[in-house]
């Protein structure tokens, strides 16, 4: 069986372990680096090289940064007294790109999953308690996905936070902007009517 | 505007210039690259670096390869009097996993294409000219695509073999194998109907 040369296979492996790529699609990526200007190439190896050195978790909040504590926990006009609980940093940036946030952040870097073996250690649950004994947080929002793993984890962390004086939510589910009822899941439009918001009082309570 | 750190964005610049990838992607390979074992980004960003170190072109067929000459020109078995001229190495690659070819290659690493400047200088032709004055080649097979661009080749290529006493021909087009006349191209009919083989002489001819 004839076969490509082994640096170019050594490189087809490591490409796809990463997500959404097959052999093929690393095969013509590699293809595709020999005909790139060779600067490129190495500027994309050393910038690989140097990700892990760069990239830290957050000494206070524990998303990935590289200066210590990161760009939100050394913001002076964010409000530290809410922290916002959420699963990873693509969370938090989906919320910071919103821009209707102005509290601080934590980050679990996951949700309890029993069958994946994540338990509550594998989480920045700990940071967690540790920032509520000494920084003065007043509001605790969850955060987490509206999957099982997330519901978990926010009623885990709901049973912990029941020792600390802080006032505890969970942001609202439903149906999306945008969205259609005809399109939605059942489960969704189950949130969605539990979570509806009382506009006006019916006569026979006036 | 919120974003990632430095370390993370330039990864995700240089990872969206691969085919096929663009920022989502990468910001996604990028997330799943902090997770993965430090020793597998490692030897990733290494293996990066050594690519272009280690592969070159092979300095009698132009295909890419780690020791020179490759592995299909330093294989005593292989018939050196008939060379197969391809656009690419993965045509080369295609045709070898095929298992029913022989003989050499010649790698052009394109085809002929104006409207994106390249010319014949662009393409590895001297070196085929030069093999064919040294090689005691006795055959040629044009490889190129059956698309505008490897048909010029292919052309460009007949004009310049007929100062050489070498046999030249064009691989055959038509239905591929398992391909279905319903749904084929009206060019991929015409090829096929040009190219039909003669099976038995009419009564006419008799």
């Amino acid at each position: 069986m004839p076969s490509y040369p082994p640096a170019i296979q050594d490189l087809v492996k490591g490409l796809s372990r990463l997500p959404g790529i097959g052999e093929k699609s690393a095969l013509r990526m590699v293809l595709h680096l020999l005909d790139m200007p060779e600067d490129h190439v190495m500027e994309l190896g050393q910038n690989l090289l140097d990700l892990r050195r760069r990239i830290g978790l957050c000494s206070v909040c524990c998303t990935l940064t590289e200066k210590q504590p990161c760009a939100v926990c050394s913001d002076p006009g964010r409000d530290e007294s809410v922290v916002c609980v959420v699963e990873t940093p693509a969370d938090l940036m989906a919320l910071e790109r919103s821009g209707c946030y102005r509290g601080r952040y934590h980050v679990l870097h996951g949700a309890l999953s029993p069958l994946d073996n994540v338990g509550p250690d594998k989480l920045k649950i700990a940071e967690l308690i540790h920032r509520l004994k000494h920084d003065g947080i007043r509001e605790i929002i969850l955060a987490t996905n509206p999957t099982p793993q997330g519901e978990a984890t926010a009623s885990h962390l709901l049973d912990l936070l029941q020792e600390f004086p802080v006032s505890v939510s969970r942001i609202g589910f439903g149906l999306p902007v945008g969205g259609d009822l005809k399109y939605a899941d059942a489960l969704t439009l189950k949130r969605s009517l539990d979570g509806r918001k009382h506009l006006q009082s019916g006569h026979a309570q006036v």
